[in-house]
């Protein structure tokens, strides 16, 4: 079948408009570790699929996926070891207070899960979010995508600036200064809700702002937003979907952002491509979410989604990934912050271990976003043979974040790349 | 590990009320066709399960889920022939005009899906469901689980009572009368959601309203109820996430039901126990649903679903499965009413193919739910190897609703073990 062909059945099929990347869209047909393959038998080495963190194909998740299919795969109204281990072995991961956990299949279903949670622990209704991001597709969840700051036209969330330094709310700040700013922001959105008569049950946040373009946050921002958080009565939802899982080096991202959540919500590394997500809290908000709303979820909290899920945690531990993240990662990044030398057009680099952001702007002293160029540098890294893709608030941001067992030689491969595709653009 | 120590992991792990069968749990380890084996080696027939749908641990699913696993699972942003067909046959099992459809990972996903494309399509907000359903667990899903008619404390959902003939709005009414008696009600909540200036967006029903306890429905209900919907501008949305797959004997239960819907939400059985679901429609909704949404769902359309999906069919066709589920179940259904001579406590046997509702009354005249005496029948017959649920209105009905691979022998077998549960209650 023609790309052409292919292309066409699946606009009927899926619908005009269901989303593709890159200006000539990749027929692929087998992944193995970090490389992609497509149907002309091209190699491509993944940098944007967090998914399948452990590898395309992993032969250890195969074979637990597999065992478990053949042996049993119903839901959790009956007594099951496997999902029990589970949900322990995840929770050890987080450590006290969280001790319970909600497992659902997707990340805006944990997300919605998590949302219930706060306003149930606190008899109140709103939420605050960043006036960037995204956490999901349904539609309680959705109203938090972009939603303008100080906005109250959705009568239950209130956003406020994503805290950063690239483009400060307040010019010639010093960071303790800036710091201030954003929470005095994140205050006047909690205040919003107060005085509404909605009330204030907690802020979610993305631990490394991920959707926001992974920003550098002015220090002591996360901790004091999140004091701030519970002194006014809420709870402090870490959306971990990106940022967990190593992602960053670290297990958690609120470990880099340096704070503690009262919710923790994750999702897409967790099953390898299995569908596996998870909310997680003290063992008091989990029975009181479940006490109240008698939660439960056909296909989650599955022998196999407990099987694959242990699978991914398994290969995580025993092959040192999250070591391999934080060196691999920490040399990119370096090499990267090197090239803005001769790169104009790299307004930024940033990021934690395997998910760097390259900012790409106009002109570096005004970093006016530059969204034509980065479709351009991602377009031409692809047909390099490295996939990023596109991201952040102005869609200027090369977004890599590779599998996890992306290691120096696939690292060392995409800088000469990189270099290639600075001098054609150069030129 | 006893049971007692497995649930008190289980209490702290999951929480509190984490749902559980039976008054003695059952512990799970193994599944095999219609059979479950419990830890301590026991056989089972699970006459519940209607997610492992050909089997529990069918091999040519099996085979097929650690094949793809093995070979590729990406998200839907990149050109895959898999996702196009998998797409392409499940729409031909629909029939025009439905022609594409938005996968997702839960019938919760696909119900959200399924509303907003009514809401965009129609461009008012107002949905109408009945009285005593269950559709999702999500936020805005959530809204319509068992919504008392005419309430409107729900500002975009209303109600309307589910017709049944078994207790109907209308005493002494003709078949014709009750129709209309409940159109008229249909009719008030569609007019309530037009007066309130939120609007008529659509309705949204089980096409064999399962979780109102399998009703007999007055002749031509649903024809007329789907014409009446289009006649005030409102789309017509069929749940078949419990009514579809072959479940009555029929692929679909608007089938049984009589009546075309405009959007079709599918989920339950299609990946036999790998989270998959789907919203189907006309290629003109799902375009306008995408063009104004931009939906992506990161784990849905995948390779994985794509293959297991396709499996799954391959054995409901190969295998007869259809005209298994329609000739086993005509014989179970005419066994059970064959029984109601025996037992007052019989109210009423209803459903279709392998779907059936056994409703339990106090008093036949009178029609008194004995949700106690359903339980005790339940625990009974789980104690004879055979694992039913209780649902309905009032949970006084037993539920029977086994994976479609469940044979004669097997009913037979049943109806055995029900006879001596019911002596057993007679004395």
């Amino acid at each position: 079948m023609t790309t052409q062909e292919l292309m066409a059945r699946r606009d009927r099929a899926l619908g005009t408009g269901a989303p593709l990347f890159y200006n000539a869209p990749l027929h692929i047909v087998r992944g193995d570790g970090v490389y992609l393959y497509d149907a002309d038998g091209r190699e491509y080495v993944d940098m944007y699929n967090n998914v399948p963190c452990v590898g395309h194909a992993n032969p250890h998740v195969v074979e637990a996926m597999r065992r478990q299919q053949s042996t049993l795969n119903v839901h959790s109204r009956y007594l099951h070891e496997g999902i029990v281990e589970f949900a322990e072995r995840l929770t050890a991961l987080y450590g006290p207070p969280i001790e319970s956990v909600i497992v659902s299949c997707s990340g805006t279903e944990a997300v919605e899960v998590a949302l219930r949670m706060a306003r149930v622990a606190t008899g109140k209704g709103g939420i605050v979010c960043t006036n960037a991001t995204y956490h999901g597709n349904s539609e309680a969840v959705g109203k938090l995508t972009r939603l303008a700051a100080g906005q109250n036209s959705v009568h239950d969330v209130r956003s406020f600036p994503f805290p950063e330094k690239f483009r400060p709310i307040v010019a010639g700040a010093t960071e303790a200064e800036l710091a201030d700013a954003y929470l005095a922001r994140l205050g006047e959105a909690i205040r919003s809700l107060e005085e509404s008569g909605v009330g204030f049950a907690g802020l979610i946040v993305c631990s490394i702002l991920a959707n926001e373009g992974l920003p550098d946050i002015p220090s002591g921002f996360m901790a004091r937003a999140a004091e701030m958080v519970r002194a006014a009565g809420g709870l402090m939802i870490a959306d971990e979907v990106q940022a967990g899982y190593c992602r960053t080096g670290n297990w958690w991202g609120y470990e880099v952002s340096g704070f503690r959540p009262d919710i923790i919500v994750t999702g897409k590394p967790m099953g390898n491509g299995l569908p596996l997500a998870a909310t997680a809290a003290s063992k008091a908000l989990v029975d009181e979410f479940r006490a109240r709303t008698r939660y439960f979820n056909t296909f989650a909290s599955s022998p196999l989604q407990a099987a694959v899920g242990m699978a991914v945690l398994d290969v995580i531990e025993r092959d040192g990934l999250r070591q391999n993240v934080a060196t691999v990662g920490a040399a990119l990044k370096k090499a990267l912050v090197a090239r803005k030398a001769d790169c104009p057009w790299i307004g930024d680099v940033r990021g934690h271990g395997l998910f760097i952001g390259i900012e790409v702007v106009k002109d570096d002293a005004a970093r006016t976003p530059d969204q034509e160029l980065t479709v351009d540098i991602v377009n031409r890294l692809k047909d390099k043979g490295f996939l990023t893709s596109n991201a952040g608030v102005f869609r200027n941001t090369v977004k890599i974040r590779p599998p996890l067992v992306f290691k120096s030689q696939h690292a060392e491969a995409f800088l000469a790349a990189f270099d290639e595709m600075a001098f054609e653009i150069r030129h």
